[in-house]
């Protein structure tokens, strides 16, 4: 009858009430309804499950929080320190009303804020059940908070690297020609979990021409020598802070001859990008820092994508490194760089490690040598 | 930089069309936009991945369908019959703006429907490009579709029934005293993926107390002498399509006097439940054909949960078996039957089959023997 949900140690209860405190004024007067996922595992300490029966944080302006949750899923919330964070757990059953639940505990808002990833199902029941608010985005308020890592949470991404990291240390042992991509997927994901991840949440072993699809992930294609092989992978750690780091390999010699000089341009550019990072500058500066690179050398049309995105509770979350976010790194943000060359239907590479600001510039958190790793 | 999707195969082209011209019908001049999920996976073949980057099939009330995806994510399309299906693919990237896409695929409907899980990011974004157009759900859309199913559909529930029933049949040799709820629930997840799943989308063992919260997952409670033990499992086969059965237990002769009787009664009321499914009958019904039996015996109070949910390509879809819904029953409909009597700090049960129903009656999917299985 259920769907499986991932129940795992939450942070201290102190920790818990002042990221509510500053939840509630970050979002100056506007109402905060936080769905079951990343917003609700770091204000809450649990995740939930977002399902079609409505769980959510209610965060009104003034007065006491809420927990509306449906009753058979509230035992999942039985670790939560609900008495101490102020929160009252409001169950519903089936047949009664959710959202006029989180309506009246909210009062009348002009606007009411909803989690970016809450459905629509409840998104919309909520607009007809207050008609006269306004909705928003809760992100930009979430991700003022989310965004600045603390401490604790920067020795947890930290763990997560170097998880990573001896993952990519196994991959040349796993990695050869006759072998299928998923075949290396299936060692991979073992060894995610071997090195302390809670899951294999995603494994690209994206070989050859599938190498110029930066989201292939596995396929039954057999790996020949003279491939390109991108392998970009990652996880939750039992906190639920998440690694993603790519290395590109190389099974023997490339086939193709344009392989080293254009892979010399792309390690240029990460680490250009990654030298830019310091508090002060941009995200869309880090962007530009790894792009300038590659257009200049003739290749900035096979550079497809953003250079990178945020990491945390969430493997992808704010803050973005695109052009156009001209957002200001501070100390504590977290993000991959990650810039990549795509040949179409010849091969690919990319190399990613997730960095943090630091309060005089960067630390990597991945730490595998950057070279196209010949297998 | 990615989240695992999966790629499973594609009913054939003429299946898909005739989906994407009933859904174009059934909506009636309003727009529809689908996202990625158990919907698209339905219209196109492949569910693709809802991530912050807008991914959205658009069914315009006239004119070309479109396929709004980044092109970063493109080739997960590439297996789709856009052509033979009419779908115009629209590629974007990072810096473009993709509900203007959208929008102008749309033309000027009054109203726009959304998939239910579409995330309020994509929801309230959509909303601002177009604020003529009344937002709505695409749930009640797309489910006319998707609950009726056919008969290619119905064989790929029948297997999985009969796949997740191989696994019930391995339970006795898995549960014992001594081990944890965890350990056995590892094995269990082994077993739904060696018989035939693509992944164990969720396996609940809960033991003694915990079988009181009817969506516990496993813990690492020691199994003990006596305990009765919900087991309620299930996961997609390649097609898609889940299982989901539960079975309720006990080690050795059950610790509380009262566990027969209560269980005779859960048995009575989930049999009476099965038995009043047939075309005509209404969802509430069945619902109440279950909940009369259990409140005739003074447990009311402990059922505290609808009877059951629509099950395809989603473990949770339409129809919900609950009070208060008259939907009438047709054949091709799917669900579960799935009672439970909730004891809190001591025990619980639940019996939970698949049923289809069929141009005369029902059909049950699962066929394990129902009585409490002492291991």
């Amino acid at each position: 009858m259920s769907r499986r949900s991932l129940h795992l140690p939450a942070p201290d209860g102190a920790v818990l009430r002042a990221r509510l405190d500053r939840a509630r004024a970050a979002a100056a007067g506007t109402g905060l309804v936080i769905a079951p996922g990343s917003d609700l595992r770091y204000l809450l300490g649990q995740a939930g499950g977002s399902f079609e029966r409505l769980t959510s944080l209610v965060i009104p302006a003034d007065g006491d929080l809420a927990l509306v949750v449906p009753k058979l899923e509230a035992p999942g919330f039985a670790d939560v320190p609900v008495t101490a964070l102020g929160v009252e757990v409001l169950t519903w059953v089936d047949g009664e009303n959710p959202y006029a639940l989180v309506a009246d505990r909210l009062g009348k808002p002009d606007r009411v804020a909803v989690s970016d990833f809450a459905p629509a199902l409840h998104v919309l029941a909520l607009r007809d059940a207050m008609p006269a608010a306004e909705q928003v985005l809760a992100g930009p308020i979430v991700r003022e908070l989310r965004m600045r890592k603390d401490a604790s949470e920067i020795a947890e991404l930290r763990a997560a690297g170097a998880a990573i990291d001896r993952v990519h240390a196994r991959v040349p042992g796993l990695l050869r020609a006759g072998r299928t991509e998923a075949e290396v997927g299936a060692d991979i994901a073992a060894a995610i979990v071997a090195e302390g991840h809670v899951e294999a949440d995603f494994v690209i072993v994206a070989s050859g021409p599938n190498g110029a699809s930066p989201h292939h992930d596995v396929s039954d294609r057999v790996i020949e020598a003279g491939d390109v092989v991108v392998v970009d992978i990652g996880g939750p750690l039992p906190s639920g802070y998440n690694s993603d780091s790519t290395r590109t390999y190389a099974v023997g010699t490339p086939r193709d001859a344009d392989v080293a000089a254009t892979y010399g341009v792309l390690q240029e550019a990460q680490r250009a990008a990654v030298d830019a990072v310091r508090p002060g500058a941009t995200a869309q500066s880090i962007d530009e820092a790894a792009r300038s690179v590659i257009a200049a050398a003739g290749f900035g049309e096979f550079f497809i994508h953003r250079t990178g995105h945020g990491i945390g509770l969430d493997v992808h979350e704010e803050p973005y490194i695109v052009g156009g976010n001209d957002l200001v790194l501070e100390p504590g943000m977290a993000f991959s760089v990650e810039p990549g060359i795509y040949q179409p239907g010849r091969w690919g590479a990319r190399i990613e490690d997730i960095v943090v600001v630091t309060e005089t510039g960067v630390e990597s958190l991945n730490n595998q040598p950057h070279d196209l790793v010949i297998v």
